[in-house]
């Protein structure tokens, strides 16, 4: 079943309209709500005096209408008589101050007297709800991410990290180059998270930055896993846990995790107005393909957009018509399974009052939950889509010591490691071709097509899966920073890109980091454009398929095809616009044979989910531009409107 | 009398050239000098040691020269040994430190000790010179600005408001909704300023916020209440007490701030060089009305323009031909029976050096102070202005509590709350009618229209008066963001615009912050534009003047027209340009037969003042931008020069 | 001889690298190398315990290959043991707390601690080096710039600073003008240094900061000496002892830190894309002329580019063709005997891992390797140069004092005082005109033509120096801001400019500072422009060269030349475009009969440099353009490549 429904906050609502509000939900299709992750001040108002009363109504009020329950477990936001207190559960800040209270996730994940609160309050609630029929599924506090406190509790877990990953301080000293600026460790305690005036990280020695977030990702699995441990107490294995992931500053390592967890759960909150800019890739496709492939295997929608941001900065312009269904059906077309939105009412009070719910603060339903209401009549006749799944020729690979080591020293202005996955998806997205983004040590086994975006932290473990795949017959497309750094983030002493050069069938001549600049490039008589990065390839066994056209390298060549074994390496030395990624992808199908849709316009996508024997197969169109768009697929002549989705049985 | 004159700072020029100055002063016209609100320093060099010898003399030099003075208290600078002997009387930055000495205004308003310092030097001061024939006024501080410091006195008196305010702390809790996040306050030490990293409003709970604002403001008042008292100890009550406003990031809240004091003083500075941009309003005529609104009567600059800023950022464009005399011209025709320039001589030594004054470095009179001086001789040929006032048809509420609500919750994109009254006034100027800008809780008796920009927070008396009014007859124009919050900051469970829904005769269907775009709107076949803000209106009982032409609400009313008994209410769901806020303004005059001039190019406002019983009035009009304007008045041909003020008795 | 070679981190290699490394120097050409500067961390790894034996082997085998040897002091990092062992060893910030270790230069200058363990590892050094004959020179420390700690030793010295400059408090108030908001200094230990939140420097008063920053490079200075003379207590006075300067936030007073040393040092990085802006000048070529000037004699570049800046944010595009070589002979071209590179290996570990090297991370030398080869050839066959210098007609006045005055109080938006003296540079170099930079109280005796931007703080030497120039028969160009301030950072009472109002023949009648704003110029009929800023000029003895012809004072005098005894003067009002500057330059030139060239092409530069005797004279010709330039120069067409030099013994 798909399920779908909101995020339901009935403790700020007066109880008078539980009762409307559920038979509303009723009403309109909804089959689940999740509820409760903030509301650890009402379950224990003053410390050690619990009140469930209010919860406890809520949630056989749900149950008898047969709406689904998700449990969040509070510990985001502990009461403010905790932080006050005991401030020690306070986490701290960059400038070495405590978190100032007022927003929320102001708890140090680490401190054992936070932890102690927090194994009691989760008690509490498993004693009361862990075997509730209606309790479909647990989420884990909110939005976590990397934990970057810099307490005092934190510092020697960090010292801890050090020793277990390098043993000495020798073996530290060696990793980081820590002799650069005579800052060698001579004693562990010398070692501090990252707190000081220095807040730009490029003035930090990258070695240690990347040990630090390292740390900060284990550090946010552990606090996972401890609540895990808590809850697994009481609530049955066949009851799922989860917890809501979203992408910030810091975010978790998705793939670490999640790997205890039952189920992905994503907040997706898409763009309301598309940019001008043509080059702009502003689909959440991508985000969506990593929470399928995090666990590859279908994920769930916590939190769905109602309506704009409003609370952090000013009010962004609505979602338009359309957006509301189009990006759900979008989520259940890239493997959801559920789809939640946030949130059913608008606030009323609290910082986040203008971040908007199906319903406004009027109480009058209007355009938007007219849609969502559609959107529910619309899935009852999805069943049919019941176990299906997304199979995907081609995997885009992913790491978050990527993405760590690219925030901690920037390559070139313009240069950002997640973009250029979000454009490959669309490129191959645009083609009507299916990608799971996955971690870059998982099994490649069943693709045809591997894209590596700048794996700049070579992972050994992804230098023998690519070598592999690619002498079993695959096609591998590699990018520029590629194959720079070793693990401990110092650089390769080595021709890049490095590990991958017999693959590539080429070396880096040299680069050029043109940042915001144009690039001409010629392939094969058509010109092309690309921008931030320049690798000048010189081919070894490779042939040169595309040269330079502009700056000092005109002539050399910028993108380069080897044959390796039986497979096909294509390694392109600059990031492309969009005509150049879409060649690429599809000189990488064609090398596999695999076919594509060639006549999607641009900001069109088509997925397909299966069922497991192929017997079910939807293909879904989702149109997610302003404007409408015709165009001929398989001979049939289709017109979207703007943030139209079209679900075919084929 | 109107008066004219300089702030004056003796004590930083040699003595042997006050003769000179004063000289010089009186043969170019100056009837008034504000002296010796910094020089406290110079009056208890050491502590409880006083010395006035200074400022008797030059008191009895001006005084002699029939030049009358404004003595300012000298409470905004303590000296230097009052905070390092006694750290505890500078006030606390957000930051959480004492706020760095150095500039200026670092004293706790509330700290005990300072006002114990305080109360001394005033007393002192009024020992000397309460009864002196000479001093015609008292100054309060200086620029006082909402009390936002963050001490641990300012803390406890926040609290004791609160408690005030609500009560207990549940009726506290429930007025925030700080159940949100787990914030409920259960110990009422657990309430702090606004102190941390928490730098952005937008953060924060918006009902905590909005109540920390009230009390800074409130704290203010009771300062100035304080001065007051000691002042009054020995200053007779003929003689009248003010205070020098200025907008800044938190302003004090004027009506509150002007009640006990006898006349409200502005320090007036405006532009020199214009903006490119048409749809820019930089005149400071609608702070000059909302002076004049402050206490409904005719008020005082206390500093006017004399050169640009050049202090806190490098040195801008020197005023124009014209500004000089221009300037202090339009604050009479706005109502002021004051005109002080900011400053004499500019400044040689200290931060403001570049703060030019009438008289540049070189000592050498100028151009400027040629207009100064000319301005003087011209103001002495218009005596008959004597006991004149301004009378509006118009009035445009105003409220503090607005401007801070706004402030700690952006609603889109360039909304601003200011800039919209701005707006207002730009456009009824224009049209050569008069307006006052009052409180939102003023009576509105003896106006025929009254517009509400943006009544945000719902105060139910301007509810109440507000729907007097239109029953009486009157026309109101309502905008975009009016009746949204109960006032404690929360959302109102109701359409919008909420109590005045059934007089609006319309609700909002739905609304869409555009932010910086544009929409269309179609009014009777006119094209015309309007930004910022979209509210889709749903006629009820009004019909529908306007429609949008463009974004998906294409063809639904953008503004309602509705009568009520026997009034007109007309609400604008945009935030319009100026060709349709003049359309507005129009309408809504017309509907009362208030006579307006369509003739007057953009940029150049009529204003009248006339004498109780209408026997003596004065027509201004003044063209605010930087070309030579000609166009036909009743009739007559008119050509205005750059700044030129055309004053006529009529 | 001409020295080339590269700055060298052998202790961040694998020994086993080093003796190919030495082979291939000595192949290239490389005669001289610095090495150590940041590495007591391995000279002392323990407290006391020290290990020079990697140091011992490095110098043997430089040595033997016949490579020369800078080693530098590695005070500017101290090993991180120190730092922790001893916080007060570290600086403090301006927001008054222990400068974060993790960049360098974290070191507080001032402290005795501090002193007790650098001038021990100086000991240890020159114990065993400062008779090796193979070190050739020694560095201090390491881009040193004026010590702006605020910490408690700092506070103390500064306060000593000021009452041996000020004698009394009495006076200290009167020079700062104190008594501004009551800022009065009533006991020494009142004054701080500029710490807290007013980061802002124009909020302070300006006499304060202007004798923080005095004291800040006096002490920079001390420190400079202090380890002067811990090195002479071993190192013989023939071995030259230097320092590395750059330009940075707070640079170092140059004419007094160099004074105690024996040659100046600069660390040159230019950029490698020119802006599209035609007005920007991006030439270091002022940069040269300066530290030529400093002691007015040939210098030192200690670190040359080697590839783009990639630490401290984003990397650039890397040098284009052309640009190692170029530059390389540019710096000779302006009087360097010396040019390192910076640096022979790009970093692998580190945080300036991405500032590239000569060679890349792979290890493989590639273009800009082959490029500095090139250069070491080609530097052979330039032997002739060898012992020549720069001989210059012109001089341009620079003081760090200004600077400092200048970034105390900006002036106009687009005002750089530093920005001034790069164009007139450019303007003379342009005509193929040496200039020296020197400070400006230095002899004038010898040049014809001196240029004096913006004498903002009158220094009583340079009126009487430039007064006696002038009587003597020269030229001199004056600009605007020149006479207003006295040396305490005062506004002077007297018409502009001030102490050279006679020289100049007119005062400044207003001035206007117009930011970023062109006005127009009218010159014996030829339209130019300038910006920034405008003074109206009034003749007294001279004659109006150039008018405005826009903004209100259009007709009044813009350029006032002066007849002086027998001396010319030319005052500028503005800040003249590059047009303008060239005239005004021609015209200078022509009144003392200085030959020049008018046909080179913007970007191209011509200087000289010739023996004492004036028998060997080479000329440069230097292309510092993107584009190719071709232009007749003494009836030779010439052809220039981007950043190619052309040299010419004439």
């Amino acid at each position: 079943m798909i399920r779908i429904g909101v995020d339901y906050y009935p403790e700020h609502w007066d109880r008078s309209s539980w009762a409307k509000d559920i038979a509303l939900m009723k009403q309109t299709g909804v089959t689940t709500v999740r509820i409760a992750e903030f509301a650890w001040g009402l379950m224990e108002p003053i410390e050690g005096n619990f009140d469930f009363g209010w919860l406890d109504d809520i949630i056989k009020m749900l149950g008898d209408a047969g709406i689904e329950i998700i449990l969040g477990t509070p510990t985001n936001c502990a009461p403010l008589w905790l932080y006050r207190n005991y401030p020690e559960t306070l986490s701290v800040e960059r400038d070495g101050t405590r978190t100032a209270t007022g927003l929320r996730g102001h708890r140090c994940m680490e401190s054992p007297l936070f932890r102690k609160y927090a194994a009691r309050i989760i008690g509490e609630m498993t004693k009361r709800y862990a075997k509730n029929l209606h309790v479909i599924a647990w989420q884990i506090d909110n939005e976590l991410g990397a934990n970057h406190c810099c307490c005092p509790v934190c510092a020697a877990k960090f010292r801890e990290y050090l020793k277990a990953r390098h043993g000495s301080l020798e073996a530290l000293n060696h990793a980081w180059g820590a002799d650069v600026w005579s800052g060698e460790i001579s004693d562990w305690e010398q070692i501090t998270p990252p707190v000081g005036q220095l807040y730009s990280y490029n003035w930090y020695n990258p070695g240690y930055l990347l040990d630090f977030h390292r740390w900060a990702e284990q550090s946010t699995t552990g606090y996972i896993q401890f609540e895990i441990d808590e809850l697994r107490k009481a609530v049955p294995k066949k009851i799922p846990i989860t917890t809501n992931a979203c992408f910030a500053q810091h975010s978790m390592d998705f793939h670490q995790s999640y790997v205890a967890l039952d189920v992905a759960a994503y907040d997706n909150y898409p763009e309301t107005i598309y940019p001008d800019d043509p080059e702009a890739v502003y689909t959440t496709a991508a985000a969506l393909d990593l929470m399928r492939g995090v666990k590859r295997k279908n994920f769930w929608i916590m939190e769905q957009l109602s309506g704009p941001f409003g609370c952090w900065s000013a009010m962004k312009p609505m979602p338009r018509p359309g957006q509301i269904e189009g990006y759900g059906l979008q989520c259940i077309a890239h493997g959801a399974d559920m789809v939640l939105y946030w949130r059913w009412h608008a606030a009323i009070k609290g910082a986040e009052t203008f971040c908007q719910g199906l319903i406004d603060h009027s109480g009058v339903p209007g355009r938007r939950f007219e849609e969502f209401a559609h959107f529910c009549k619309r899935l009852q006749s999805l069943d049919w889509l019941d176990g299906t799944v997304v199979k995907s020729p081609v995997a885009i690979l992913y790491g978050a010591t990527q993405m760590d080591a690219f925030s901690i020293q920037t390559q070139s202005e313009g240069f950002d490691y997640w973009e250029q996955l979000k454009r490959w998806q669309n490129a191959f997205g645009g083609l009507g071709v299916n990608t799971d983004i996955i971690h870059e040590t998982a099994d490649l086994s069943g693709y045809k097509v591997v894209v590596v975006p700048s794996h700049f932290v070579t992972n050994p473990v992804t230098v023998q899966n690519i070598t592999s795949f690619v002498m079993n017959g695959g096609t591998v497309i590699l990018t520029p920073r590629t194959g720079v750094k070793d693990e401990d983030n110092g650089c390769l002493l080595a021709p890049l890109p490095g590990a991958f050069a017999e693959l590539a069938g080429c070396t880096v001549e040299e680069y050029d980091p043109i940042g915001k600049r144009d690039v001409g490039i010629d392939w094969a008589g058509e010109n092309l454009t690309a921008t931030v990065w320049c690798d000048v390839l010189r081919p070894t066994t490779g042939r040169a398929l595309a040269a330079y056209t502009t700056e000092f390298y005109a002539g050399k060549p910028a993108i380069v095809e080897n044959t390796f074994c039986s497979g096909t390496v294509l390694s392109a030395g600059v990031c492309g616009k969009k005509p150049l990624l879409r060649k690429l992808a599809k000189a990488a199908l064609d090398s596999q044979q695999v076919k594509y849709w060639d006549t999607l316009p641009e900001g069109v996508q088509c997925t397909t989910r299966e069922s497991a024997d192929g017997s079910v197969k939807g293909r879904f169109l989702f149109n997610e531009t302003a404007q409408i768009q015709s165009f001929v697929l398989a001979g049939e002549s289709i017109t979207l409107a703007p943030c139209e989705m079209k679900i075919d049985r084929i």
